[in-house]
């Protein structure tokens, strides 16, 4: 299973690389071979100054060895040796009227010191964070998560729906991150959902990624804004950061055990601002934004 | 002890946001008092686009009441009842010449049930975080730092001066967030030094903020600068934002304990930059003071 994903997300990587390249017309990925010093390593491609993307990253890694002492507590095991793999990938867009998107699928396996498999599971998602809400973005990205999902079991979407609403939450400052999609962690094999299952549902959400956000891209990319818009962007990508650095557990696993720091911080915006005390006029776009991150919505 | 003492930050308040306000000459500070819903309050008070300040708070607080759960696990106790009062200023001038600097002098009382004192402490310090690297500079502020230290204890300095550079330290960088300065914490009467002795020494510290800080202001902030100084100036901001979220015990513990969102994130710099993996040219300013911060250094 291992190899089989990690192909999988090898290949996920120049596609969707490729494909990002096409839409932006301007900037390509760069990319940077690395290895972790424990074991495996990682292959990581970034985008700046596009036309379209100003900065962005659609990192694949695969790496194993011992499992760190910060990740045996939490896992809450003793010494074991594990295997790790995922896509990852972030991207932030020039223009205020694209969202941002966020996706990542992952597979994870520890073992006993005799090599045997102890468990596994896959663990992934994608997300979108808009700074200005178009309602039907959000339903036709929620409508393709909702269809990757719907084969493979009529309840995921609603779950994996919730579970992201619920995880990409600023609770310091009462207000989603954005406006969800999926996520989900921890599936294991189970009576009638073996791994192969689980492979053929994450791999399917996986395919589905560049149909979910690249429309979005293409209706909003030429849509003009001001310097308004831009400063509006620049401090919601504040809260971007905010999540990143005090909640997301990928975020601060990677910084306690030792990862590969440029790697895991490519998700950071480029621009950033922070204003004190900064509320949105009553009755405008941002202000809309704003009420549905304060009470996620049903967008399918 | 507590009414003295928050008499004493309080005064202090209007001594620091005064000068602070005859320095900039254009920008004034915006006061805003809240309550906290369990007890107690504050008096933030914030500058924006001055004309040496770009952001800046002085910010002072009394709060008391049940110590929060998260409290309770943290300072290893159980039910009691707190009272913590204290002073916060983060300053971020525009010009990359002039260095931000953080402060903080807090004094903290916890009591059990019936009311009665169970423990007592004093906290603070301060500590600079230049863009540009001028010895001089480093050298003033730390001779400050000492002189208020040494009439109190010979070694405060020196023990003060290495906490505060084990304290702002970005591990996930492995380098120093700025310069350092000074840093006490759990500050307790015992043998010959009584809280009457800990609130002379915090005191005198706390007076010699201005002078430690406004020269450097003073000397550096008609110097000329170009983008590029800007936006080194602005990628060294995400360090200082990277240590807040990721690292800073006062900050997180704001988040967690349900603190006023607005006044612990009053630190955080007006405009910011990420870029991938960005190393300054061999043999620039910009790496000459990377490698100060990788290397601390004694200034006085």
């Amino acid at each position: 299973m291992k190899e089989k994903f990690y192909n999988y997300i090898q290949q996920l990587q120049d596609t969707i690389t490729s494909k990002l390249e096409a839409v932006d017309g301007k900037a390509t990925f760069q990319e940077d071979l690395w290895k972790r010093p424990e074991g495996g390593g990682g292959r990581t491609r970034v985008i700046e100054n596009g036309a379209i993307f100003e900065k962005g990253g659609v990192n694949i890694s695969a790496v194993h060895g011992e499992l760190p002492k910060a990740m045996q507590s939490y896992f809450n095991v003793n010494d074991c040796d594990f295997f790790a793999c995922g896509l990852s990938l972030v991207l932030h867009p020039k223009n205020p009227m694209v969202p941002t998107v966020h996706a990542n699928w992952r597979y994870f396996e520890m073992y006993d010191k005799q090599g045997a498999i102890i468990d596994s599971w896959f663990g992934g998602g994608q997300d979108l964070t808009p700074y200005y809400l178009f309602e039907e973005d959000a339903t036709h990205f929620h409508s393709i998560c909702k269809r990757a999902c719907d084969g493979h079991n009529p309840d995921f979407y609603s779950d994996y729906k919730k579970k992201c609403d619920d995880y990409f939450y600023n609770a310091h400052r009462v207000e989603a991150r954005g406006i969800g999609g999926l996520f989900f962690d921890y599936c294991k094999a189970k009576d009638d959902f073996s791994m192969e299952d689980w492979y053929h549902f994450v791999t399917e959400v996986g395919d589905c990624f560049l149909e979910a956000y690249v429309p979005i891209v293409e209706k909003r990319k030429k849509l003009p804004y001001t310097q308004e818009n831009r400063n509006w962007q620049e401090i919601r990508r504040g809260r971007y950061v905010e999540f990143n650095l005090v909640h997301d557990k990928g975020t601060l696993f990677g910084l306690k055990t030792n990862g590969r720091i440029e790697s895991i911080l490519m998700s950071l915006p480029p621009t950033v601002q922070w204003k004190y005390d900064h509320y949105p006029e009553p009755g405008s776009e941002e202000e809309k934004l704003l009420n549905v991150l304060k009470n996620p919505k049903d967008w399918v």
